[in-house]
Order: C-alpha cells, then structure tokens, then sequence
C-alpha cells in the first residue's frame, strides 16, 4: 500500500520537496564492550558476551544526524556493520519522508531489495540493518520535531500509524482497518495518558540480579536491592543447570517473599519436551513467566509449553525474526507476553506492526531491553503503546538492566522502580563521541590495550 | 547429544588424531554471473537477479580440498562472503571430522556461538554460512572416500546418520528412535535402489521456459521443448500480473496438454488471502502445485492456503530457513511438498534432519534448484533421499534450469528428463578455476568490463 503523502508522515519529515531531506551519508562504527570481563549479561545461551553495537549516524544534506544503533553480543558485530553498509547505496540520495514514511517505497529501497532479500528475507543481519536505518531516520525526524520518540509518534493521527505498516502478510490477522480501530479506540484520552507517563513513568522490571555468572550472595544482595528500589519484578537467568535454578529460585524468594514476581528466562536452550519437565521442577518456585523457553522459532513449541505449563506465563520475542512470526504466535495462542526488541526487526515500522498485533490479540507487550541502548530506545514504544495504541500498563513492564547507560547523550533514567518518560528530543539511541571513539573495535583505546594484552 | 567417534563419521573421517585432517584455512571467494542481462531467473519477487555464489574451498594441512557454495542473487553476496569469513576462526585448527560428525561440537563451533548467534540464530546469512563450511567438508570427505556424496552417504549405518542431526528442537515431532526407525526401514533394498539410480537417473522437472521475463513465444517454444526432452513437469512463474499469469498458462496448457504437469511458483509475492483469490482464477489451468504462494515465515498461512487451494498442491522451502520451521510445517499440514535447498540450511547435517522429518509425515521432498551450482549439490541429497531414507521417487522430482553448468568440474546431466548419478567424488559444487576468475567481483575480467562501461 503506498502511502498518499498528503496523509502521511511527510509533514513532519519536512518539506517533500526539499533537497536539504535528502539523505547524504550513513555511517557506521563497530562499537564494542568488554563487558564478559565481568560475566555481566551471562545466561544459558551466551555464557560470555561483549555487549556490542552496529552505532549508526544517517546525515542529510541539511547536517541534521539521526541516531540508531543494532545491538549484537560481540563477534559478528562487523557483520552487522557491513549489512547496515551494504543498505548504504540503496539509502543515500533517498528523501528521509520516503524513507520512514512511504511504506511501498521502503520496502523496494530496503527489506524488498529484489538481490538483498535473499539473505534473509525479512530475517537476520540483512533485516537488522534496515531496522537501524529506519530508527535513525525517526530519530532524526523527533529531533527535527524537538520531541522524543514516543511523543511524536503518539500525536500522529491514526491514519498516519496506519500508513506506516506494510499489511502484505498481515492480513489475515489484521487489516488496515483492523489497525485503524485500534488506533481510533485510543484516541480518546490520549492527551491524559501522556500526562500520566510524565508525571508517573512507565512500569519496569530488572534483570539485574540474575546473570548466571554472578555469585549466590550478588544475587541475594541485588535482589534485595531490587526490591527496595520500587521494582515489581526481577527475571533471573536459568536453563543451564537444575540444581543451581533451584538453589538460586529459592535464594529469589527467600530474599523477595511469596508474593513478588520473579521471573526466569532459559534464552532457548531447552527442547520442547525439555521445557516442560524443567519448569515442573522450578514451578513450586511459582516463576510469573519463563522466557525464551525453546528455540524462538518454534510457534507450535511455545503454544505446547504455554499449555503445558500454566498458570506460568510464556514470553518471547526477543529473537523473534519479524511481524509474519509474531502474527503467528498470536494466532496460535503461542504467548502470554509479547517482548518486542527495538533492533530486531526494521525497525519503528515494524514493531509498531507488532504493537497492533499485540493489541488486536489482546496480549501485552514488555519489551526485551538490556544489552547495550535497548533501554534508551525500547523505552518509547512501550511509552507510545500505552499512550496510543493498547492504552494501559496492566501486565506491562519494560526489562531494565542497570549497566553501560553512562555511553548515551540521554541515559534512561529509572526512578521507584519506573521509565522516566525521556524529554529529550530523538530515540535515545546517541552514544557519547568519546565513548563511541574509545570502545570502537579494534582502534579504540580501551580495546587496543585488551587485544594487545591477551 | 555428542557423537561417540567410533560409531560416527570418523571413520570416513581419517584417523582421528592425524594431524593431516586439521582444517588449515577457508577461503571465499565473490563469484558472481551478469544473468540479469538476459533475465534468466527473473520471477515476481526477483525481477533481474545476477545469480552468484559466495564460493568456498576449506584445505587440509594435507593438502586436500573440499569446495562448497552458498548461492545468492547478487547484491549481498559480497556479505554472505563476510558471513563465511567470520566462521574462519572458529574453523581453522578444528579436525575436519569434528565439523560433520560431532553434532555438539559443529553446534558449539559454529551455529552455536555463543556471540555469532545473535545474528541469527539458525537463519539468515549466519546460518547459511555454517552450511557453506559443513559443505565443503562434506565434499572433502567424498573426496577422500572415492565416492560421489549422494553414495557416501548412503551406505553410512543408520546409528551413524542419526548421530549427525541436532535433535534439540526436534524430539516432538522427531527422537532420535524415530529416525533410527526411518533409516532402519530404508535398510533393505538399498543396494538394489542404489543400482536402479546409477542406471536410471532421478526425476527432475524443468524452470528453464517459465521465467516472467520471457516471451510468450520463447515460452511456448521451451515448454513444447522441456516435454519432448522427457521431463514431466513445467514450472511457470507467476504473481506480477493476474492478466499475464492467465495468458501464459493458457500457453503452456495448449503446448503441453492437459495430462502434463503445469507447476506454478509465486515466489512470496502474495499475503495470505490474495495467495487464495489468484490461486483461484489460476485454479482453470489445473496447476499441480503452487510454490512459495506467501511468505516462507507464515506457516499457519501455508496453512489456511492449503486448506483454501486443494487439489492444488502447497509446496515451499527454498527461503525455509532451518529444520525447526520444516518440523512446523509438517506438524500443521502447511504443505504437500518440501522443497530442500542444499544452500539455505547449516548443511547436509540440517538437511537429513529435514529429510527425517518428511519421511517421518510421509511427504515428498522436491529439492529446490536453478541458480548456479544448486543442481550440482542438490541433486545428492535427492539421490540419497531415495536410497536410503524415504526409498521412494513416487510424486519426487528435483528442479532443473538449464544455465550456468558449463561452469563447474562435473555439470549435472540430465537424460530424458532425469539426472543422471553423478560418479564423480565429491558433493558436486567445485568451479572451473578459470570461471572463478573470470567471475569474481569486482576484478573478474568478466565483470571488469561491465562495470566500467555502466
């Protein structure tokens, strides 16, 4: 469906005619973290991670820039930079309205490439890196507005929202006037649950305390510490051992109490029979929900463990490829929760696709955050989902893990346990010169040394 | 589930300890072929694809040499290059049977990563970068048994067979005594399939006169040349134009009969109820199975179309991204035919797990082909289908296009109709050194050339 500009994201992308629009250059850094030095971010899957990021800058001839960055775990994070780069011709000398706005039109510049997509399609580095175009244009497009993200999306008119989705394989689940429905029901009261946000924040959980690296006694104390932070949940990491997800569920609620919610996140490792058993034996531990319980390709699977295991909920979606498999999931009555992630897929387009799916099927979204600049972006689309499209909090938390925000022009700011709706205008994903300079991979400062050394 | 080495692969492997088996260095290659010139390969999604292919050759410390490719349409192959390159170091020192023979240890070296893994996992150019390598490994051992692939893994003992698939995300729908049970079935009569195949060929069917860019003439004049070459079934492209898709399968009707099998393949280019409505306008020209009718991700959408379409057959799998998608397939009844691609998947390992799940639903694998070298490879893997695991070529043909052979050391052949077993060692993928010269991009002389006059 191409997109009638008039109707459109184009008013706020400036001009339409405008050369100063006009996209000029993408540039992108290997931007690395050594954070597996201190087994921050360990769980079943990844024991030792470097938190990473494909860092994009998009300038236009006008020397605005827009920020983005994909988030990766370390090796292959130039992979990603050489996708994103590979989207280069295909982006520069583009209309930065066309690029955001224009839904048929983004898909023949970018996730439609008729040579690109066999890489994926629509999957993977090659789908990732439309993604971290498509965010760096609306952030360029907030700043631009002098507003953050969530903002600006929030005060688009439906039929704007609608024009930015490509419908082609969601139909059956949802259809643009599904999607207007939607968007018309939480029309009303949109201006009173943005004063809401500000005034009181967003709800977030913290997965700070969790890592399988840590010792018994981190745990206990971060957990602890958790609490009395104002966080109503914390999510601790299992999957690679029975007898320490038990010893460490039981520090959990020893240290929490009976009726805070703990969740576990196995990030894939079991088999779908395996999940089932597994969380028999944790159950008397009452998890709220199990996360990433089996391979995030396995729609049916899920759908079998959520029968399974009731009344602990099942979440996913941080390794969920794009819309078509999130459609899916709902359809099949797969998941509890929905954890969209800012880098996964292309992008604000995309996961607001994601969000009205979420809504349609009534299933709520707590976005997968941590890594590095997850919580600095996935922040507004859960703010923009309360305000805009789903209209509630309940059952909404968004994942917060407490590390590696000090790189970022506008850090995510967490108070009593809740999202500070961010003011700052943009998607929160700008890193700090110097710390983009001194972790860039291999020539930075602080990865000369390291190298050097080992 | 680790491989005991003395009832795995190892035997065809070398001594296990021998140095000599140690992989001493992988090296990829950008080849590319202009084929867009002549629009060869052009269908509803791919309008002007350069068939290419990241090619790979992984050396022994003595001295042999395995060759593999991962097939692309051209722009982005230079990153499935970087994708393959990215494996080197978790490769290069590995013993070359450690790579095709122990699951747990290919799972952990290379699909399994735990940092590579986040690009994909399992899909993408990640994942079929792992195919590349595990390919090549594959012809090497060929190689060093004297003997085409198809044949080397035929005579290999069922427990062997079993012990190369990854069952994690499997053992709902497919344990290991499942597939024990399968391949044990298929024990009998092997030798004697065997022979039927080197004296009889196996089906293919034929692309060659169905690309959207052709003429109606050259359409008519091809299909009328396909049947009298022997093969049963033409496969038309379709999904650009509903008035084109009637006109040329009237073509191909009155050329070919009724009694002959017309094939349509839509490339993904349909959402779920459009895939419906077409299919029905289409439905007059009695196709015999309609390929890639929405998106490769949309299982429950194959689903629905089946369902809407019957008799029309629902076959896809070339954009199939891993074993665990195939498993939901065939749990759903998503499709009629499975369409293996020897390129798409982490290599002949994930493809006998994705032959085991079809035997075990009972349904025909049609190997996906066309491109550059996918004849070649797999070819083998249809060969061995029949001989030692479904035992069967009833309603099975592997796809046939007719270019780009003249390129590698042992072109498949085809005689009225059917391939003929290749007696060749090896999995069929080596390249003429001076094609791989000629087509190297950029500096290939062939392309040295194109790109300076554009």
């Amino acid at each position: 469906m191409a997109l009638d500009r008039q109707e459109g994201i184009g008013s706020v992308a400036g001009e339409p005619g405008s050369e100063l629009g006009v996209i000029e250059d993408v540039e992108v850094v290997d931007v690395r973290f050594p954070t597996s030095a201190e087994l921050d971010g360990s769980d079943a899957m990844n024991p030792s991670p470097d938190y990473s990021a494909a860092y994009v800058r998009l300038r236009t001839r006008a020397g605005e820039t827009g920020y983005s960055l994909v988030f990766t775990v370390g090796r292959g994070n130039d992979l990603q930079v050489a996708a994103i780069e590979a989207m280069r011709p295909l982006v520069v000398g583009q209309h930065l309205g066309d690029l955001v706005g224009d839904v048929s039109r983004l898909g023949l510049s970018m996730t439609g490439d008729s040579q690109l997509r066999w890489l994926g399609p629509n999957k993977g580095v090659i789908h990732m890196a439309a993604g971290g175009i498509v965010n760096a244009a609306w952030d360029l497009l907030a700043r631009r507005a002098g507003q953050p993200l969530w903002r600006l999306l929030s005060e688009l008119e439906p039929e704007q929202l609608v024009s930015l989705v490509d419908f082609r394989y969601l139909t059956d689940a949802l259809s643009p006037a599904d999607a207007l429905s939607i968007l018309g029901d939480a029309r009303a009261g949109r201006d009173q649950r943005a004063d809401e946000l500000v005034a009181e924040g967003y709800p977030a959980y913290t997965t700070t305390p969790g890592w399988l690296g840590y010792s018994d006694e981190k745990l206990a104390t971060l957990s602890a510490g958790a609490k009395a932070d104002g966080f109503p949940m914390v999510k601790l990491k299992v999957g690679a051992s029975r007898r320490d997800d038990l010893r460490r569920l039981g520090i959990a609620r020893e240290v929490l109490g009976e009726d805070y919610l703990v969740s576990v996140d196995a990030n894939q490792i079991w088999g779908v029979p395996d999940a089932i058993s597994e969380l028999d034996q944790l159950a008397v531990f009452s998890p709220y929900w199990v996360e990433e319980p089996t391979s995030p390709d396995d729609i049916a699977g899920h759908a079998a463990i959520r029968r399974a295991v009731a009344p602990i909920k099942v979440a996913t979606g941080e390794h969920v490829q794009n819309a078509v498999m999130f459609k899916q999931y709902l359809q099949q009555g797969a998941l509890d929760v929905v954890q969209i992630d800012a880098c996964r897929v292309a992008g604000v387009n995309e996961n607001l696709a994601n969000l009205l799916l979420a809504a349609r099927f009534g299933v709520p979204v707590c976005p997968h955050a941590g890594g590095v600049g997850l919580c600095e972006m996935v922040q507004h689309l859960a703010m923009f989902d309360f305000v805009a499209v789903s209209g509630s909090t309940e059952g909404r938390f968004v994942e917060h893990v407490d590390h590696l925000h000090e790189h970022f022009a506008a850090p995510a700011r967490i108070e009593r346990g809740r999202y500070v709706a961010p003011r700052e205008p943009g998607g929160g994903a700008e890193m700090l010169p110097a710390s983009v300079e001194a972790y860039s991979y291999p020539g930075g400062e602080k990865w000369a040394g390291a190298l050097g050394a080992s």
